[in-house]
């Protein structure tokens, strides 16, 4: 009966909304047409404000790697010296994409678990002040850690290097003003909080990263070559065949999401991390980040015993699914993504299936604990109408 | 962000499953081809089984009310006396129903939240020698009552009459053994356990009823002649146009069901009542069934104070949807629906969610219990993997 029925509590791919499915059955367009234009121009003006800059978004064929592939091919240049911080697996990977480029690629390991350290980051630009570029994650989906995009901006700006942010599990879900902060490119996929199917990457561009662009030499790839995405955008059109039911499914998610209000939105995902976090921290469980102020709005990371088990019942009892750790981390915690098109009354089903998952597996805990204890952070929310 | 979101833990319609929709959408096709025969054959076969019955099965375009009509108007003939046994608000409907009849309507009408009395239905046989149909609501909606249909169709047969039963919204969720127990007519929707949406009655004939709409009169109506479906179902068609999608849907629907096992559907929407029901009383909430043995596998009803007000937050801010109460229980009770799609975490994600709606309009319970209560059900049941 339920063969099909998983509900997706894992960072990505995250459920898609009705209305987004029925936009992608939209009937096949060419894609140099007037409607592709149109449909085009919609979609890049509104990714405009979802991500608060005023320069160009690449919509590509492709995910969220592919992004981060594009933005370093396109931006770091051979011989620039590239500062790469790594708070996960997902960081490593943006450093091992910089390892493809003809340049210096200096690393900045941070502890799984902790962010990034501003005053660290502050002295290696000044040991080294000829770092052109720097790659930093927002959230980093591997350990639940946000690190702090704002003040990394403010002292990258100030040494006069260009900010590559992967953002592909934060966006729309926490804060983050491109063009106010300064961070020169934001990279994002389709298949997080945007609550799209994987297969779309985006890759905004402010100011500073379209002149440097432009007056650099070709990039590394042609497909990723980010000009001729940027060039294209002016005439509403892509370099190369653009997926377009994902592009009709864009639409349809980026203007629900602005007519909830990015800042609601937000605060919304604020407020899923919080019930999560106290719901865990009720049922004794260590939570791997634990410094509210460096965890993840849209990912929760736990340390539990017989994680893989845990996730097994959860998944196939009770169908509904969390991730497992990466690298050293697997079979030692659960991921518990609460992006998208998820609410409260989510987080509380998905607190109540850990609980039995927990308790099959030997933890000696009260069930209902968990789920009362995030019920009380609802409750006692200021603003709970979305 | 989410109009469109509302878990319908209401008595009917129910979620649909992906499958069934997907069902649906099949490309449309003539009703008078072999494919439909085709699809018919294939529906009509699986029905006699979830049925439990030899007989035939009436696919209807019309709701659960076009499936008592037609068997009340094809079973009941002029000069008849018919028992209109009523426990609740669709037994008065079905009582209704048949006054439209030119047949002697003699009402048993029993206390609401009570199910009926099968002594005193015994006395009524007796008394009333020449009743020849007796009509039954197998659970009755509107107050969460199971009628004992198995003993009521021993009476009804031991007497020599026939015995219609309303299962619209009992059927798959709680036994019925057609035939084994002597139930001639049998009528569902597909809106209720089926998970389908609205628009098909399903009218399930026995050896007996056919006999007897064969030697009898003409039905009352033209559309509902329960004789043209019987006699075309023979030929894998029906009398008239049927809602072809519906019936891809069904097909899909009741194939889901038999590879899940009827017994094993029953046993998971016992297991749901018996959560639901094990959490309510843990909040401290009455039941308005309070005998075990006379409650409904796939509705509870509950004795709420400000229920409209409760249900108001549930489907506003946590986009779960319950019931309210019909007639002299509107603003009293609320009715969690519990049949169909739904699983033991869906359970849970109501009575989470019923619990915020509580403290909010002045409860003073302890969040979590209701859950808890439920979760522990779940933990020492059985058999709870499906």
């Amino acid at each position: 009966m339920f063969d099909e029925k998983t509900v997706l509590r894992i960072p990505g791919p995250t459920p898609v909304p009705p209305e987004v499915t029925r936009a992608m059955t939209h009937s096949m367009i060419g894609h140099r047409s007037g409607d592709f234009s149109t449909l085009f121009k919609e979609v890049q003006e509104n990714l405009r404000e979802l991500f608060q800059t005023s320069g160009d978004v690449a919509v590509i064929a492709g995910t969220g790697t592919a992004g981060l592939e594009a933005a370093v091919y396109s931006m770091v240049q051979q011989g620039d010296r590239v500062l790469a911080i790594s708070t996960g697996n997902f960081g490593d990977r943006f450093t091992d994409i910089a390892r493809r480029t003809e340049s210096e690629v200096l690393t900045m390991n941070c502890e799984w678990g902790t962010s990034a350290n501003v005053q660290e980051i502050v002295e290696t630009l000044q040991q080294y002040p000829d770092i052109q570029v720097v790659l930093l994650t927002h959230c980093e989906t591997s350990t639940g850690v946000l690190n702090d995009v704002k003040e990394i901006a403010r002292v990258t700006h100030e040494h006069g290097a260009y900010l590559i942010v992967d953002a592909v599990s934060s966006f729309v879900g926490s804060p983050l003003l491109m063009d106010e902060w300064h961070v020169d490119i934001v990279v994002t996929g389709s298949q997080k909080a945007l609550g799209l199917p994987p297969g779309l990457a985006l890759v905004a561009m402010g100011p500073r990263a379209i002149e440097r662009m432009k007056e650099g030499p070709a990039a590394r790839s042609f497909y990723f070559d980010l000009r001729r995405y940027q060039k294209d955008i002016s005439a509403s059109t892509t370099p190369w065949t653009p997926p377009v039911s994902l592009i009709y499914g864009l639409r349809q998610s980026v203007s629900m999401i602005l007519a909830e209000g990015l800042q609601k939105t937000q605060d919304r995902h604020r407020l899923l991390r919080d019930m999560t976090r106290a719901g865990i921290r009720a049922l004794g469980l260590t939570l791997m980040v634990e410094d509210d102020h460096m965890a993840s709005h849209t990912v929760t990371t736990v340390f539990v015993n017989h994680a893989d088990e845990v996730r097994k019942i959860m998944k196939n009892d009770l169908h509904l699914a969390v991730a497992g750790g990466q690298k050293q981390l697997a079979g030692k915690i659960i991921r518990i993504g609460h992006m998208g098109y998820v609410d409260a009354s989510d987080v509380l089903q998905c607190l109540a299936t850990l609980e039995i998952a927990l308790v099959k597996t030997g933890y000696d805990i009260t069930l209902g604990t968990g789920v009362g204890a995030a019920a009380e952070v609802y409750v006692h929310a200021e603003n709970t109408r979305n």
